[in-house]
């Protein structure tokens, strides 16, 4: 019985092969990853959408680094209205560098908001130095989206909702590589649905959330037929939880 | 960036020290652990609550070890009612070496069933050797009820809806030391919550499943405050995922 164990020693250990001159290269959209900090039970944020600390110190400085190694950081209006992100680059350090190499000091935020709900006062359109795009349907009110054309970039693209390989396939025009996806739930089943992910990061929290109405790392409608598959990219112990990298497009 | 490296080689390793003379001794309850397989993003079944293999033949060996050497496996009636499983020992092998040490092929298969509602042909009544108990409540229908007493123990704890503190500690009195829960997720929430649960082992699946109403590893009512903090025990790749096993009561 597992209680009797004195010690536990657990080795995880696996290597992944990754040639670029084998891997399809799609040239219509940027490389696009989802960066999320879990539950056990899979869960982002608690049955009231509040947001709680499910990782640390270390997790934080590691979703710093990619920030501000991204050309884009992409969230969903849910997120804005619930968490009010500035998704500015914490570390002045890297800020600097950033500078240095003669681009914005945060990379571009971009809110996928049909409707143009995003109140014109968000922290993401305050602070911090850099771009801002408002993704916005052709449904959004024109009063809403000129005003907030005062204050970011808008893309419009789909009729009623953000049409998301439009989107993407404007950015890659737009000379973005890279763009980091950080939620929510609803963004990221869009996003995956469409085919357009290709890895995902998952910080893994040492705790159970529970609650059939919280927010899990991907809601929307769901797979009713085949699942989308993964890759077990690599996974590691990081603070009181695990990192695990999955490829999505292989 | 991630896409140009050409091996990636992640080393996971840690060891847990686990003294027994040390840990909180429960008299009250037999060990209980939760056993599950999910997704990526938290999901047991689809949202159509259909049931999909997200692990492979290793991983079913292992729940099979796991259910031969447990003295109950428990399952909430959601489960019964949506997969109908039997929930016997698969191997002919495992099921010898039971008999041949005096007990029962398969270990006692317990339902929470609050209100009776298992179908009287269920596999779980009818498939292979061994005891069952039905837990029901005080609402449960007498009637019914008492058709099952002919082909289970039945155990009644609770007014309206099984009181799992007073079933454990009933189980605890009738000798069962260890129980394996297998699912859904509003029982695994039911147990979590009380503070029942020791360990719990997750096979993570390489893929995505989605859904705002697919089933999670843990469902119910959910975490307003506090989360409930685990400990993690291990983790090591498994066929094309991974098995992550949690300290929840330490």
């Amino acid at each position: 019985m597992s209680e009797s164990a004195v010690f536990t020693i657990t080795y995880f250990m696996f290597e992944v092969k990754k040639d670029s001159g084998t891997m399809p290269v799609k040239t219509d959209k940027p490389f696009v990853f989802i960066n999320a900090a879990m539950s056990a039970d899979g869960k982002i944020a608690t049955i009231e959408r509040r947001q709680i600390r499910i990782s640390g110190r270390l997790d934080f400085d590691r979703v710093d680094e990619l920030r501000a190694t991204s050309d884009a950081v992409m969230v969903g209006i849910g997120t804005v209205l619930s968490d009010n992100p500035s998704l500015t680059v914490k570390s002045e350090k890297r800020r600097s560098e950033r500078h240095a190499i003669g681009i914005d000091e945060n990379p571009v935020r971009i809110v996928v908001d049909s409707m143009a709900r995003i109140p014109i006062d968000s922290d993401l359109l305050k602070k911090g130095d850099g771009k801002r795009i408002i993704a916005v349907s052709e449904s959004a009110p024109l009063e809403k989206v000129k005003q907030l054309s005062g204050k970011a970039g808008i893309i419009t693209a789909g009729r009623e909702k953000v049409d998301l390989i439009m989107l993407l396939a404007e950015l890659k025009k737009r000379g973005i590589g890279k763009v980091m996806v950080e939620g929510g739930a609803g963004l990221n089943w869009g996003l995956i649905s469409n085919g357009l992910v290709d890895e995902i990061y998952t910080f893994i929290g040492n705790m159970i959330l529970g609650g059939r109405d919280a927010p899990t790392l991907v809601d929307g409608d769901g797979c009713k037929g085949a699942a989308c598959r993964l890759l077990l990219l690599s996974c590691e112990k990081l603070e009181d939880g695990m990192l695990v990298r999955w490829k999505v497009n292989y």
